[in-house]
């Protein structure tokens, strides 16, 4: 590779500049660190005319990203535009083709077409790197392909998502309820004007099944896993669940049970004493069980600007030192596919909050529905509200199946006396 | 690099052999990653006819860990002898000398000879890794010189030994007094024989010397830093903190003030909701704060076969990838000489326990010495022991320099009325 590394930037918002701003800044220290200078020679934004803060010379700009593989003099393109099909997805593929090495921060991409694109960068002997995609502030995608590499991972889970970790954490510390925090976030920045993939797990989702993709050595699983979102989860349940000694967090796990792979993103009642329920704010963190490491956690900020720039700058050195690596860890034909397990064989016990009319013999036929599901009931907790002649009955079950949880809350929806859809949050023992 | 690559083990204990017995389990897994078959061919250990649970052929054994470095076939040495002279500092000098990679866990040589070692190993254009030498459950030296490359730190800081977290937060969680714990810490193999640079806190000192290096791109301190164990701590000083809301932590603390370097290791009173407090048992962690990233925090288990295993082979895949990197990240020569802050101008609150005598006018000659070194208190209890006519002064003081509490100690240590040395534990934010 020649001393000089030109760089292209594709997408121009937020991140795209902060990015741009600290390569600047710090072009002479990474020089100094990976041998090579690092030059941003073209910048492609979807609006050329806005008005930035930060002045780009006119040579720089590039009105079509597409035109940015053809570029000869270019060897690097970050791609920080979104999404897993359109543009990024077109200009991912096309550099990779054209040999350019390639850096996202793109989780949607990845966990999309991450397995296609892999051999694609394998073949055309460049990079693909994508720290960034999970967890800007933790390292997490190159501890677990180079500082953990000697482990054999049975399970990767955590928290991956700091729009809806920060709601649910703001509504356990300040008892405000969901569209309240949910506006804070906005106002703060932590959550976007249209949440809607952070709120219901598809975020989580892409990224835990990029992690399980890396630590199991397997293709990426396909898009039907098991995700549930925190729309449903009001400040009465926060409150219920701290009485039991437990907090509500949105995790994302991933684990191989009897060889066979199971993912998950749901809302879990988690202890309050666990590693996990100390992560607050728009932390993440991420546990990895390992033999012969054991436990090893990574905990950082998991998006905005600073965060995201430490990440896509590690790629970039990564590839500044002219080491070509398999995007995944091993080769493309090395990842094996793996079966998935029976998500209805999953066991756990949860929690439920059932709102019903107050009138008699309400108590007895709720407890006969879980009866008829085979689900042991621990602890039941009933709160009536006499003027609306209404109850709330919180129910705190033994362990169970995963079916029995769906028949329970089929028959529960159906029962004349039960008002609206339960809200149901599995326990998770982390 | 050939595609078998051979390997020396000098030091074959509890860490050796389980290292040898996790990489022929894993050799096929690791050559698939890394593209280079690992092979031990030498294995060298003080007692040759030691009764071992492995049996190793006749022909891997060599006497003399000295002869490993002539010999033309080896390609990487694992030093796992220990100490930062002798035997361990031959080796390692004569191995790189002689064109060999090395891959130790030695935080006390890394400490002592690293600088010299990682030119000697420019030089010779090989490998110098040492992962295992500072938290080998967590990978943070990896995570500072790659997945956080990008950033300027201006402070690393964390629990870096096992033996004296589990002392501490066994005492906070079981009342019991020091030397009881201690001595389970010995039962359960958390603690060696002679557990001294542990307790005194060397062990920790060097090895957040070995970050603050990779950390700040400067070369290593002189090891005269702040350094105090946890031999003074009893368990009257656990239960004090307690009622003001602390845990009592062993923290190394490195940061960069007013461009100068402050390295410090010693007990520190920390708020019990903070991250760190929650670090239990043999638990290490480390806390990164550096710009862009924001706070990146690693865990993991310190010590032990398992994760120290983990960080050797992680190593071990670095070098069989071919890849030779600066051993402190950046080129020797650009490693900066940095001048110390001095010490006497560090400001922070603290704790002071003082046994006195239980007769009148104690209270006021104690506070009167506080004031006299303009030391102001916050807090003051006074527990007497009618009885033994003694009684225990707690005081927890506002912000002071260090300067202070070094003429406050040896005032109150030569006054007439206190029984013995006071106990005194600074406080940190973290």
């Amino acid at each position: 590779m020649k001393k000089k590394v030109n760089i292209a930037i594709a997408g121009f918002g937020n991140i795209g500049s902060y990015f741009y701003k600290t390569l600047e800044k710090n072009n002479y220290h990474i020089s100094v660190k990976t041998g090579r200078i690092p030059f941003v020679r073209y910048i492609s934004a979807k609006n050329l005319n806005k008005k930035r803060l930060i002045k780009i010379p006119k040579s720089k700009w590039i009105k079509n990203p597409l035109d940015l593989p053809l570029r000869k003099e270019i060897d690097v393109i970050v791609e920080l535009i979104g999404g897993s099909e359109g543009i990024a997805k077109k200009l991912v593929f096309s550099a990779l083709r054209n040999k350019k090495h390639v850096i996202t921060a793109n989780k949607a991409l990845i966990a999309k077409h991450g397995d296609q694109l892999a051999t694609l960068a394998e073949q055309n002997k460049v990079n693909l790197e994508y720290e960034a995609s999970v967890g800007g502030g933790m390292p997490i995608i190159r501890s677990i392909k180079e500082g953990l590499i000697a482990n054999k991972i049975n399970k990767v889970y955590g928290i991956l998502n700091g729009t809806t970790n920060f709601i649910l954490s703001s509504m356990q510390n300040s008892n405000k309820n969901f569209y309240d925090v949910l506006n804070d976030a906005k106002k703060l920045g932590f959550a976007e004007s249209n949440p809607i993939s952070d709120l219901n797990g598809n975020d989580s989702a892409a990224k835990i099944r990029i992690l399980s993709s890396i630590a199991f050595n397997i293709t990426i699983s396909k898009d039907n896993i098991l995700t549930e979102g925190i729309q449903n989860i009001n400040l009465t349940d926060i409150l219920y669940t701290k009485k039991f000694g437990y907090k509500i967090k949105l995790l994302s796990i991933s684990e191989i049970k009897k060889n066979k792979l199971i993912e998950r993103v749901h809302p879990c009642l988690i202890k309050s004493n666990s590693i996990l329920s100390n992560i607050d704010g728009v932390l993440n963190a991420v546990v990895i069980e390992g033999s012969p490491v054991g436990k090893t956690i990574l905990q950082g900020e998991g998006a905005g600007p600073g965060p995201t720039t430490s990440a896509i700058i590690s790629d970039l050195c990564s590839v500044l030192r002219g080491n070509i690596k398999y995007p995944f860890g091993i080769s493309s034909k090395s990842r094996k596919k793996i079966v998935k397990f029976d998500i209805k064989k999953h066991i756990s016990s949860s929690y439920l909050r059932i709102d019903v009319k107050d009138i008699p013999g309400v108590l007895s036929s709720i407890t006969n529905i879980f009866a008829k599901n085979k689900i042991s009931i621990k602890n039941l907790l009933q709160n009536p509200d006499k003027k609306n002649k209404k109850a709330t009955i919180i129910i705190i079950t033994h362990k169970s199946l995963e079916k029995n949880y769906i028949n329970l809350f089929s028959n529960l929806t159906k029962n004349k006396f039960v008002l609206k859809k339960p809200t149901f949050i599995r326990i998770e023992e982390v």
